[in-house]
C-alpha cells in the first residue's frame, strides 16, 4: 500500500474521528444521511454492488489479510478518499467483535413506494416493528435468498443501519430495495398495483401450506412479541399461520419469515 | 413470601455463591452435572415440564412480578431448597439482560441413543457443530415447534447449556430429548432402526421441495461456516439443498433448519 499518500489520524479529537463516531449512533446517521460499515466482506460486497463509498478508513496495523489490502488499493485507485487511523483511534471507532482494520462510510439509499413497479410474478416482503437488529438483518438476508424484489419497513422497529443488523444481512443490505414507509402508503401501493397481501399470524385461519395465492404478492411479518398490528391485518387478503407442535406457541420471527418466504418462492415457480 | 424462612446470603464469598458462579462456566457445569437457568418464564416452564429443581435462588428486591412471587411460593411448597440473595450478590451472579430476581439450579438431563426407539412416522434432527449458542437455541425451539422427537448433538458446537442458548430455546430445552453422541453412535442408531438420514447442504443434488422420503427420518444440519462433515455426508440417504436467489450463497443456519424441518413436518402429515 502507498501508505504515505493518504493522511494518518492519530488524535481521537480530530473532527473526522468525531464524525465517524457519530455514525455509530442513530442520530448521527439520520443527521448526515450516511452510515458506516466494517469488515472486509462488507466493504467488498458494497464495491460489488456499486454502492457509492464516501470515505474509506483503514488501520494498516490491523489489516493483515492480503485480500483486504488488495481491496484498499482497488478502492483508492477509483478515487475514493481514504484515511489511515492509528491503532488506538481505530479501537475507539470499531464496533466489530474481531476488527479487521477496514471500514467505510456510505450514503444511505432508500427507495420510495412510488419508484416500485412490481413485475407480474414478483414476491415482496413487508416487516412491521421487528425489534432485534440481528433478527431484522437475518430477515433481509433470507428475503434476498428467497428472491424477494424489495422489503417494506413499517412501524417502529430496529434501525436497519444498526451494525448488528448490517452484519446479519451478510451483504444483502446493499442489493435489496429497502422501503421505509407508512402503513397507508404500503396499502395504497399494493392496491394500485393489484398486489396480493398475505398476512402471517399464530391466529391466522389458513395453514400456510394450504392457501392459494395470486401474483404479485407481498408477505407481511410482524414483531415477535406483538405480531401484526390490527391496522395491517385489515389490509390483508388473508392471514396464514404456521401450525405448531408440542408446547410451542411461536417460533423466532426470522425463522417464521424464512419458512413463509420459501413457501411462497417455490409456489411462484410452480404458478408461473 | 415467608421471607424469614429461608436463608439470606449477603457475602459474595459464601461457598453457595461461588457454586452458583461456577455454574455460569462450562467447566463448572460439566464438573457438577448441573446448570443454571434464570427468569420467570424459564423457571415456570421447568416446573411445567417437571424438571427436578435442586435449588431456587431469589432476590426479593428484584422480584416484583406477582406471578413470579407466586411461582416461588409454589416451588417452595414442594420442598425445594431455596436461598435469598442480597441485591449486590445477585448482581454478581446474574447474566440476564433484564434480571427478574429469580433463578434455579437444575440437574442436567441427557438422553443416550440406546434409550431412543423411533416411532414409525417420527421426525428427528441432528445438529453438527453449530457455533453460536443463540442459533443452537433457536434451532432447538424450531425443532420442538415442528414436532421433532429428539435432537442429536454431534461434533464440537456451542454448549447447549450456555445461557444464550437456553434463552433462545424459549423453554423447548426442557421438553426436547437432547442426545449428545458421536457420529458413529448416531449412524448405528439410524441403521438399527431403519431411519432415513436426510442431509442438507448448499451442494446437495436435490431441491428440498422435490425429494421423496421414507419414515422415520432424521434431518442433518451442519455449521454455518463449514456445513456438514464428509463423515456425516457419507451416512446420508441423500442430501437436499435450498435453492438461493440473488447473490446469496447461504442463509442463517437456524432459518435453514426451520425451512427444512417444517417441509419434512408437513410431508409427514401427508404421508401418514
Amino acid at each position: 500500500m502507498n501508505e504515505n499518500k493518504y493522511p494518518l489520524i492519530s488524535l481521537p479529537s480530530d473532527p473526522r474521528i468525531r464524525a465517524l463516531r457519530d455514525l455509530q449512533t442513530p442520530n448521527g446517521r439520520s443527521n448526515t444521511g450516511k452510515y458506516l460499515i466494517e469488515g472486509i466482506r462488507h466493504v467488498a460486497r458494497a464495491c460489488e454492488e456499486q454502492v457509492q463509498i464516501d470515505l474509506l478508513f483503514v488501520d494498516p496495523s490491523a489489516l493483515s489479510n492480503p485480500f483486504g489490502q488488495k481491496l484498499v488499493r482497488h478502492i483508492r485507485q477509483n478515487g475514493v478518499p481514504a484515511i489511515r487511523l492509528a491503532p488506538k483511534v481505530y479501537r475507539e471507532i470499531t464496533r466489530a467483535s474481531e476488527p479487521q482494520g477496514i471500514g467505510a462510510v456510505l450514503r444511505q439509499r432508500w427507495f420510495s413506494v412510488d419508484e416500485l413497479r412490481p413485475e407480474r410474478n414478483s414476491l415482496w416482503l413487508a416487516v412491521e416493528s421487528v425489534d432485534q437488529p440481528g433478527n431484522l438483518g437475518t430477515i433481509i438476508r433470507t428475503a434476498e435468498a428467497a428472491g424477494a424484489s424489495g422489503i417494506f419497513l413499517l412501524g417502529q422497529g430496529a434501525d436497519p443501519l444498526d451494525p448488528a443488523c448490517l452484519r446479519a444481512t451478510m451483504g444483502a443490505f446493499f442489493s435489496q430495495k429497502l422501503v421505509p414507509c407508512s402503513t397507508w402508503e404500503f396499502a395504497r401501493w399494493a392496491r394500485l398495483h393489484n398486489v396480493a397481501i398475505v398476512g402471517s399470524s399464530p391466529q391466522g385461519l389458513m395453514n400456510y401450506r394450504d392457501f392459494r395465492c395470486r401474483w404479485p404478492a407481498v408477505l407481511l411479518v410482524g414483531s415477535e412479541r406483538q405480531g401484526l398490528s390490527q391496522q395491517l391485518i385489515d389490509t390483508t387478503d388473508f392471514v396464514v399461520r404456521i401450525p405448531m407442535h408440542g408446547r410451542s406457541d411461536s417460533i423466532n420471527a426470522a425463522v417464521a419469515a424464512g419458512i413463509l418466504l420459501f413457501e411462497l418462492s417455490s409456489r411462484r415457480k410452480r404458478d408461473k
